[in-house]
């Protein structure tokens, strides 16, 4: 069996994989009266360890909870069981020309119970909101093993407190989610996506902006390289173009989504455009074939390039608001030469919402020294300037000493006791979220 | 001074408005040394009673918090103090191209603070979701004196429970809101609006899904009118046009948003014409001045008609699925007749979202036994379809009974211990959501 991407998630050596809400129950129940631990597992493809499991856990997979129960294309919103993988949902969705509005590059294995209880964001963030802002209704098996069941299927609801928001980005440590009511959007008839070369993040946000502001069709992804990153994918992957020059110090992936494609890229061209007043010395393109757009999207999505250089590469996924985002990197490359001129991150990310992805060039985790002072210089201030040291990824196993160490206090207190109000007996995911 | 939407807002005859959140925080720690509840106040525009206050109690009124403290351009993030209106918010984001994405009639009154208080839906929630998918962030003064002070100005935060989901909808029950992050987005440079008379609530249905998928612009608002609705405000306003039949049963007041007024008045000319070709006896007009445009609006935000005509009129506003929508406004008229063939409600609402407003024509509050009846038709079996009873409104005092009678017993238990975990001397609005 594959761990996935930790590989410790399997250490408890023990899995059960219920078919339905109710034997989910069954098993809280009887694990709760035996006093064993139980380790949620969706996909795991989690980056944070919320996954680990220990000998005397139980793993408890969404494996079997695979259905898609109801795909409503008047309503354009689908219930599903938790462990439907989000390429499964994408597939079902489009056959009635609807799309989750949620897509990353782990489509085919995260599912949508994992996405829940992570908050997943992804590439169209800065547009459509993370999963919080997705999801209508929500079933949970609690750790009394009643179920919480809030089906709802609307966007509108005003009847008391909204406690699905606390099942949303608990990585597991509240209840088990059983099932989710999520909203669709149309899916696009066309997309279009240039890759440009740009002199500056200004230029990179001026870029979005124009985007945004596009009379043909609508912006869908707006994904920024840094040049070390599309260094590294594009050697590996053997890419180059006469059109983008390699030398500019950052990269954009701009999709636009509407109804031409060809409408859809002269609206890129005119981008390109009206972008090379302000700034003269950008290079870019446009693609024309589907083969070219997948292949610019590979430059970005296959991540997995840097963790064969640099296997278990230290990675960090942080939230800055986009005012200060130039800031940000200007200081954090300067405290980061100064910790060690060798350290280089790759940085990539979802840039219309602010969020930078960065991992190392560096094999297997920092020595401790050195990971205090990376993160020093990546989290220092982030909290006090509107960002965040966990934008996507969440705080599982690997970040609680971030979370304690930068979360406000009282926020802070109050996760404590809702925990201690909704699981008293620590039974799901111990050792996740809190030490 | 002026009690607001409900005569028993000021009951308690003492306002305290403290100018910034430590004073708040103040205010908090003294009523709770002298066991004095709080019952918070922003515009005053609420319609359930969630600020109605009693001799014994004191009102802390937003009024003087009413800083628009940030506003980025670059970011689209506003950061406000509880007590800044709507509109005061758009007048300011306007003025840097940008708006709140959210939109309501009472937006010269109702405040952030309120709007965040009661999660307010309006007019664009199929498109950008309600408040709480519009806050990114939100400081709150809790029942200990205590300052929650999460003011994320980014979409993308996994750091822990979001906790601020808590007191969003929480109608002032678990603190008091002080200031708020919200996303905006880029204003429209146009738009162009058309009011549609249409055979069915299947062709009004048709028409949103046109629109959801027009080529040119985007969809902003689809608010439907039944004949009875329109038939009182344009007497009322003293409108007719020759291009809308007024003797159809539905009306669709369909906007588009885009750059280009003709380009979009052609695109809502397309699916007019799209449209007749499914549905040939439908009419209607497309506004070719502001003041047109304007008017149509008035047609469906005038609802102060409905009230002069039935003094302090029964409403409801409920949430249905749109796929089950034509099925649950057939039940209900039926059930309505046998009731009281004279009962006839008022209907009209943000049809996109399947959110209906229903006003009786009925001056005061029903006869107890009828009251019972009229909620039953419009209340039976709501939730199980995937609705809400209550939509956008809140549950205030006036709807308690209608929570207690609908809700999941496992929701309502956890929002009962919640609000004794976050509130245990009961301090911030009794005897609102819970009775
Ligand atoms: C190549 C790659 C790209 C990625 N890109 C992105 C990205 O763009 N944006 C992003 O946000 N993330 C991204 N991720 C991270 C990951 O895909 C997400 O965190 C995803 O949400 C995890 O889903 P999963 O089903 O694999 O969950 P798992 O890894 O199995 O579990 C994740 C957490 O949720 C809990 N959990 C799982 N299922 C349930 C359940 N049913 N009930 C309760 N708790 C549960 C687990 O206990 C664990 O704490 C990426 C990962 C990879 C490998
Ligand atoms: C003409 C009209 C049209 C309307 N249209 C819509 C609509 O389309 N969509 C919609 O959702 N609503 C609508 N409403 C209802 C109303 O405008 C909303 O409920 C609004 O959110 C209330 O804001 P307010 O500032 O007036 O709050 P108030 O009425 O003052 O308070 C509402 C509730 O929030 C609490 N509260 C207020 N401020 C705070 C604070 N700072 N901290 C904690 N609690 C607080 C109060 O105790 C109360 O429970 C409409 C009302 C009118 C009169």
């Amino acid at each position: 069996m594959d761990p996935g991407w930790h590989p410790a998630n399997l250490g408890a050596g023990v899995i059960v994989s219920p078919r339905s809400t109710a034997e989910v129950a069954d098993v809280v129940r009887v694990a709760a009266r035996h006093g064993v631990p139980i380790v949620p597992h969706g996909g795991r493809t989690g980056l944070v360890g919320g996954g680990i499991s220990r000998p005397g856990e139980i793993i408890l997979s969404s494996a079997r909870l695979n259905r898609v129960e109801r795909l409503d294309a008047v309503e354009r919103v689908a219930v599903v069981e938790a462990g439907v993988t989000l390429e499964a949902l994408q597939v079902a969705a489009a056959e009635r020309g609807l799309e989750p509005g949620i897509d990353l590059a782990a489509r085919g294995t995260a599912t949508i119970g994992g996405m829940t209880s992570t908050n997943a964001g992804g590439i169209m963030a800065f547009r459509n909101g993370v999963m919080r802002h997705r999801i209508l209704g929500l079933e949970a098996v609690m750790a009394d093993g009643s179920i919480y069941s809030d089906l709802t299927r609307v966007v509108k609801n005003a009847a008391g407190y909204d406690l699905k928001h606390l099942f949303i980005g608990a990585e597991g440590t509240l209840g088990i989610v059983t099932r989710v009511a999520i909203k669709l959007d149309p899916l696009p008839k066309a997309t279009a996506t240039a890759l440009l070369g740009l002199p500056s993040i200004a230029a990179l946000q001026a870029a979005i902006d124009l985007a945004l502001r596009s009379d043909v069709g609508q912006l869908r992804a707006a994904e920024a390289l840094w040049q070390g990153y599309l260094h590294l994918t594009s050697k590996a992957l053997g890419w180059s173009e006469a059109g983008v020059d390699l030398a500019q110090p950052v990269f954009l992936l701009l999709g636009l989504s509407g109804s031409d494609t060809s409408a859809l890229q002269a609206a890129l061209e005119r981008i390109f455009e009206e972008l090379a007043e302000a700034f003269p010395d950008i290079t870019g393109i446009i693609a024309t074939s589907v083969a070219q757009e997948r292949m610019l999207w590979r430059l970005r999505e296959d991540t997995d390039i840097i963790y064969r250089a640099y296997p278990a590469a230290p990675s960090y996924d942080v939230s800055v608001p986009l005012s200060e985002i130039e800031a940000y990197v200007d200081r954090v490359t300067r405290e980061l030469a100064a910790i060690d001129p060798g350290l280089k991150p790759f940085v990539f990310g979802h840039l219309a919402d602010g969020n930078l992805h960065l991992v190392f060039n560096h094999a297997g985790p920092f020595a401790e020294g050195i990971a205090a002072k990376v993160e020093a210089a990546l989290y220092h201030g982030l909290g006090q300037c509107g960002g965040s040291f966990s934008a996507e990824h969440g705080v599982g196993s690997k970040r609680i000493h971030s979370l304690v160490q930068t979360a406000d206090p009282v926020k802070l207190a109050s996760m404590r006791a809702i925990k201690e109000l909704l699981d008293p007996a620590n039974l799901f995911n111990p050792g996740k979220l809190f030490s």
